[in-house]
């Protein structure tokens, strides 16, 4: 795989994206419900940036497939499938929160080899592959050319771990949610909300752990590649890697992931 | 009250905090307990800042109070009082998340006059007071200069509306808990682990309500001018003015505040 060549088309994607997203961010843009009943905001900016993602794929690589949240799925010749969340935490969008992202993912064979999560109000960009990760932070920090590797942190125990989830409600009552409290109950810390930048934070050595469950393909297929460049492992709640959503579990420390593991099962 | 000179001031204020906390957020930094057992996290970052916001208050106002978070009371004999939280947020700082911020108030003769907050690593900073109140946003996105009034959204009922808290957890199980839940059952939307940020939502018209408990003035007084200001009501859960801590509902349209008295109260 020529890691570089898909990061600088990752970075292009991106920043279409952003141009896309940034004009509706805090604007007081209507927010339409997609599902009867549920409430699931959708909006403009949300079609916006998968379109102008989508356009510059296929000049890019006419023959690679496509599935994204808003349009489906696109079938290419090639064995490699870009996989887009234009608006990962469509919630903390549609309430002026900056922790919403891009994710752009990309899959060969089946399998995730390139990830990127971009959060464009605050500058942040997160992206991995290859067995590397690396950052670009925030324009009013260190500049917007700095940039450089991230690693995951060591952590022995999840009685030291931070935890980061979307939020409880996520999880089954039935079959989900008492496996994942016995998880909650052993941690330091949890924080809520926080969506695919979560999973930056741990690939960037800031939390150890993410649980999650109800993901779909767009959600998690971009994250995959970042965990695991920054030295993390992330698996589904069986300990199976992740190719298509579900649950997942995503953890700095292999001895933070054996624990949870053992805590969801046990 | 000069609104012009406290805003000067305040400004300078939140630059020194941001020169203070900006060097150790994502630094890896150790984490001290304050509590016992609790844990509260306290950094090298919170003290740096208080002391750098100390300085400058009573070189510009030898006389005025001041009470923060870390150092405790210092009596002034003026009857202005600057009430500080120099890290509002540390769980979301020691986790790498940008949502903390510094809040920087000023009382008289008890009455929260002026209030600022800031969040330096997106750029983000909300002040107001004497009726109006003010948001300089992102250096990425419209430049560091930009800045201009906010105002609250209109919101007519609890059913139309986003509402934001820290977690339920904040919540006392025996006397709060229920009548909190009564209010989050009659929402669109709920979004927790916002902090002082959640309160610059709804100044800046993007939710309508939080709803929130166990405040400390350090908390709080900073953020009820920036409400006012903006056009929205914050008050106890009885409907007190707050002017130290306790329990908090503010909203941007004074239909949702009622709405959710009546609730918690019901």
């Amino acid at each position: 795989m020529d890691f570089s060549e898909f990061e600088d088309v990752a970075h292009r994607l991106a920043d279409a994206a952003a141009a896309a997203t940034l004009p509706h961010f805090r604007s007081g843009l209507a927010v339409e419900n997609k599902l009867d009943g549920a409430f699931d905001p959708v909006t403009a900016a949300d079609r916006d940036a998968e379109r102008a993602i989508r356009d510059l794929i296929f000049k890019a690589y006419p023959d690679h497939g496509l599935l994204g949240e808003e349009f489906g799925l696109v079938k290419g010749a090639s064995a490699y499938q870009w996989v887009v969340d234009p608006i990962d935490g469509t919630r903390a969008f549609v309430s002026g929160v900056p922790l919403w992202t891009t994710i752009i993912g990309l899959r060969h064979e089946g399998v995730p080899v390139f990830g990127m999560v971009d959060q464009p109000y605050i500058g942040d960009r997160f992206w991995g592959g290859a067995g590397r990760a690396a950052f670009r932070p925030a324009h009013g920090t260190q500049g917007p050319g700095t940039q450089g590797p991230i690693r995951t942190r060591a952590c022995a125990t999840l009685a030291d771990a931070i935890l980061m989830t979307t939020f409880t409600g996520l999880f089954d009552p039935q079959t989900e949610l008492d496996r994942y409290l016995r998880v909650e109950r052993a941690v330091r810390l949890v924080r809520y909300s926080a969506d695919a930048y979560a999973y930056c934070m741990v690939a960037a050595g800031q939390i150890d752990l993410v649980v999650e469950s109800k993901l779909e393909a767009y959600d998690i297929v971009g994250l995959v590649p970042i965990i695991e460049g920054a030295g993390g492992i992330i698996t589904d709640w069986q300990g199976d890697p992740i190719r298509d959503g579900g649950t997942a579990v995503a953890a700095g420390d292999p001895r933070v992931h054996a624990e949870t593991l053992a805590l969801l099962n046990g």
